[in-house]
């Protein structure tokens, strides 16, 4: 059994799609990044590649890289679970939360987790999306960035 | 085995009590929010429901419900362990930590394990609080906030 | 098995040597504390003995302690892991991420690796250091402090 952790965020900017899980969530800004910049899939991303001591997104994916410009964080998701499973690791389950001011995320968890889960392969049950707010509190509660923070959890096999 | 995370954050106010892990804690501020706003309860309360692929607080104990008015936290985090177990699921432990510019936490850590425990019905060696400051950076670090964040594994059985 | 998290946080400042992960890395700013004020080996003593449920760094070294004065962490994190593996624990793998506006981490990431599992004595692949920008924004992306989280998960033996 392994254990991995995984953080990120990005800044709210006009002009940008807003992606989240894999999702496009309807939001007058989106997040700033080399990719789409889903802070959500970049964590898990990182929490599995972590828990596999593989390093982290940065190595895998970097931002410099022509490839991965406007990517759908999904395909990084699943590269790096393919790297993951390579070395004889199945993941488990991945507990994530995403704190965001605004716009509300919990109509939009349950299709997170699918998509989540349909990039992994693992049953829906073993996939979770939280939703917070910032309460207002520092750059994400002033509306200025999207935080999100994943655990993931890999046995052998 | 199942692993999930929480993170919360109030801010704090004058007027409140401050209710931690449980536990009122004499200072002149509390916590901001719809219940008695115990940050590190309701990341316990988060890591569970997300280690056992149940949502998030936000869905079970919504913040406009008059039932949950000033509540008890603590009673959050019994319901929530209710529905992980009768899931099947068992937690084994719990890990957090408080994140508080003031007041000294240190000498509450004790008490605030032990109700969680209690809550949980765990051995009280399974439940570990840890305390911090900002070091003076960001909201929490200027005394505006309170944050936690708290890892947690489920067994089955 | 048992998990445990941890997190820490100090602010950069001039005149000081930058230590992180047991590793002095070359930079006009280090971090201030009492100890060499490594984050990233701070964090990661707090997950290992919140995992065991032995409280935390600040209750095993206090920081008024003239014993742990301009202390290389590691020395702390090689106490807390025999206090670990003195209950019957052992460390099975860690997990980290540094969040640092600057330096760039990465070129140091194999050798913070290096340098934690030999305290650690686990195998190279147990250990894993992701590193971050804050994306410019708080205190950590205004480059004023570095922030690390951990993950660690345990098992009987
Ligand atoms: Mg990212
Ligand atoms: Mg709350
Ligand atoms: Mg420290």
């Amino acid at each position: 059994w392994r254990v991995g952790e995984g953080w990120d965020v990005h800044a709210l900017v006009p002009g940008r799609p807003l992606v989240l899980g894999g999702v496009t969530i309807p939001f007058d800004k989106g997040l700033l990044g080399h990719s789409d910049a889903d802070a959500l899939l970049h964590a898990i991303t990182d929490a599995l590649l972590g828990a596999a001591g593989l390093g982290d997104i940065g190595t895998w994916f970097p931002d410099h890289d022509e490839r991965w410009r406007g990517a759908d964080s999904a395909r990084l998701l699943d590269e790096a679970a393919a790297q993951v499973r390579a070395r004889g690791w199945q993941p488990v389950n991945v507990d994530a939360t995403v704190v965001a001011q605004a716009p509300r995320l919990a109509p939009h968890r349950a299709a997170m987790q699918a998509r989540i889960a349909a990039t992994l392969a693992l049953p829906p049950e073993a996939v979770n999306v939280k939703a917070k707010t910032a309460e207002r509190l520092g750059p994400v509660g002033q509306g200025l960035a999207i935080e999100a923070r994943a655990v993931v959890l890999l046995q052998r096999g």
